[in-house]
């Protein structure tokens, strides 16, 4: 698994959750995670989340931190797997880096969401293309621009290219350690 | 998904990791979790994790939560990410459960363990049978009898049953919630 | 399995055989079968059995009885056998409830077709999209504006919105008997 | 697909539900449907239906007509759609076969059994091996010997040889056009 | 496996790289391999090697021999090994039959290329649609046209349509005992 | 993939075959090619190749040279299709290095074995377990101990280990290429 921060800000619109984005746009080969910041808005027709459509959501903010993670020859389950363990690791990690903002209070995992108390950290979804699934991540770096309430990596004092950068690394580990573990076990009947 | 918790104790011993145990056994027909307590020792034809074999690993302790989960029609990778989930979703609840025996310490999960500083509370292997793949997470009642530093129930002061299930309840609820989002995304290209 | 009759006509024109038709526009989340009344009418470029785009077929009536199958998960085979599972319990409802006017002649099930001697009563295909399989079934309510010598509903003297919903009924009851099937046996070597 | 009626009389004992039976013993090579005379008698060791053994079941008969199903690269969703088809052929051409003895009343197709009323025709179970998805289908030959009421091929003055031999016709006519229609479809979005 | 040689000429322009191709255009039902002469030249917007498309690559030839490959329910390791294996199959067959032109030096593939030195005789591709995988095959009939040094069928004096012919014959074989092996085997744990 | 050449010679007798071979016994984690020499004779009941079975063939030499290729998460007709390609590397390689012995003639690959005339070199399986698909190569070192007339590495005056190396770095090369190839595409409709 390939990581890769990159530098140059881009909003996302959807358009980017496609197979081979990774491959195409930045030389990236092979299952990848890749993050970057920029605005967030998405246009109704590139909307792939079916719940979001019904509710004709809007989905947009000024400024996020975004990651997407392409993985070949998995179905789409294991796709959304490796989104929640996603969500997961940055709870994880972002309790731990931003104890001293949160005082004892605990972000919650819910699903694929982050959440502290009522307010919404970041948003998800889990998609399959023909040669791969993949999934888009992205939290709030402020809070501008968000159609809720929200929690931002700025409230928790935390700088978005070392989160990228640790999140990034740590999922990567967890991926290779998950392979790893479906080639060290024996079959039962 | 349907979940149980079985009254009747009972040791582990490798065994109960074999299709279709929670239906042959306890009539629970389909996608489950089941849990039950009982001594835990797995003699060494009946363990299926290499990395144990090759280590001659000692995999046992007086008094374990057990618990099977069995999914069809999955690979073993999604039998893998399942059993990381379910470690997850272990260390968010006991982290709140034993709040206050924890003070302020904080419960890690690396892989499919959980450890509190080098304790280390939690066994675990997700293995393949040719209709079904299967996940054993166990985790210490109480600290006798097992081969390293452990961390057991006993010592976060929660009762076993009522872990085994609100954790069950939890993973039904994350199963489901997973299953559901992999039928309500549109594809990409 | 969720099943539902949608009551407000509509025609088919073959844009409604997509992954989550059932979803998008009816809330019907999941694994389903949809049915309707309308006309039917499918341009050449949104059919996509190639037999009819070879033989440049016209499929076209006034007036049927619809189905939408969608299944996840799944390969394009098994959405062939459930197509063909339909068209079965469709004959068998049909001559049941038709007894009377049948007097002792048989519908006939050919692999997706349902026929009383040469009157042809359905139109069929089963095709896959990158998260689904999806069957598309219908069958004549009346023989206007067919291309071909037909049999339809009205001829057997039965209501579509009853048919539609014992139809629903029978299959769903099978495909569920069906994927118990699957969680109740062992494997062989 | 290949078809055979084995000559020489021999039991069932669930034995012979195990990949390559048609190729090893017989000479059969790929996807196959043989048939074969015999009594049925299945120990408590080979049943391989979790409700069977849940039930303790007894499954014998003094004469049965077998069948063995083998299809390759397939799950064990589309061997039981091909059990169910298969019924449902045998259903609709004995029907029309024993038409004369049956006098207006109408053989049903439960699942994967075959009823008169309430006297039972037939028995069937699929699995899986890792190489491939199997079926046994039996109907009685007589009713001697049947744990319960039953129906007969005697009953319906059928000479088995025949039906055997017309079953597997049907049956591999169904198999290929099967495979054929996920040959010329094309994919939707 | 159906094989066909296109009499008439038509350029391959990366459009004809789609699910069901021979069948749409040529009648030719099921898993296939064609042929057929003509120019090559492929746009960047029907380009799908994303190789070819970072590096902006110029795919063109006057006149090559084009092979189009389609296998149904495999996944798109499958086709790139039957990419590698037609090439395999490609350089034996032409080190035999151009021997005499060749005096002592060896064709030599190199994963889905076929090389005598520097000189480049083929281009290849394979990819996935939602029902099927397909690969492109094609080598120069002349070196008019082509953007790099390459070698022709007419440097190695044999004639296309015979080449084609026999490549097939050859290509079919390999695959009909390939699939027959995966029919003959008996699992292991 | 690893690769590893195994200095200790032991006898093959087909309980190599098995899932995991290479870790449990070896270290070597992961999709491996493993190669070592030994003599090789396969009692009846360790034959997993039905056509052996049923020719009741013998399969034996006094000094072979054996690989295991072990992929991870592949269907069986991938295994077969790395099994030709293995054999295929195999004949090129060969050809070169012993082109001073072979003055002239020609190795053949016919399917998943080499010869020289009517001389056969190699034999080899492709199997499944249910987490892996595996493949048995091996070459004659000498000719004794062959039930059959034979070719042997040493009539080709080559190194049985450096053979070994040699063709476990170009079977590595080529794998992880046609991984790339997976990564690198985009699909098509």
């Amino acid at each position: 698994m390939q990581t890769q921060f990159i530098e140059k800000d881009f909003p996302y619109d959807g358009t980017q959750l496609r197979s081979l984005f990774a491959y195409l746009n930045h030389g990236i080969l092979g299952p990848s995670v890749v993050a970057w910041q920029g605005a967030c808005s998405i246009p109704f027709e590139h909307m792939v989340d079916g719940e979001d459509l019904l509710a004709k959501a809007v989905i947009q903010g000024d400024e996020m931190l975004h990651f997407i993670i392409e993985i070949f020859d998995r179905d789409l389950f294991s796709g959304v797997s490796l989104q929640r363990l996603f969500a997961s690791i940055c709870r994880d990690y972002l309790q731990t880096q931003a104890a001293s903002v949160l005082v004892g209070k605990s972000l919650r995992r819910d699903g694929d969401d982050i959440y502290l108390d009522d307010r919404k950290l970041s948003i998800s979804i889990a998609t399959k293309s023909p040669v791969s699934v993949l999934v888009h991540f992205a939290m709030n770096v402020t809070n501008k621009g968000t159609p809720v309430e929200t929690l931002s990596l700025r409230d928790l004092q935390l700088d978005p290219r070392r989160v990228a950068e640790d999140l990034m690394t740590h999922f990567r580990k967890e991926y290779i350690s998950m392979v790893t573990a479906t080639h060290k076990v024996r079959p039962v009947s």
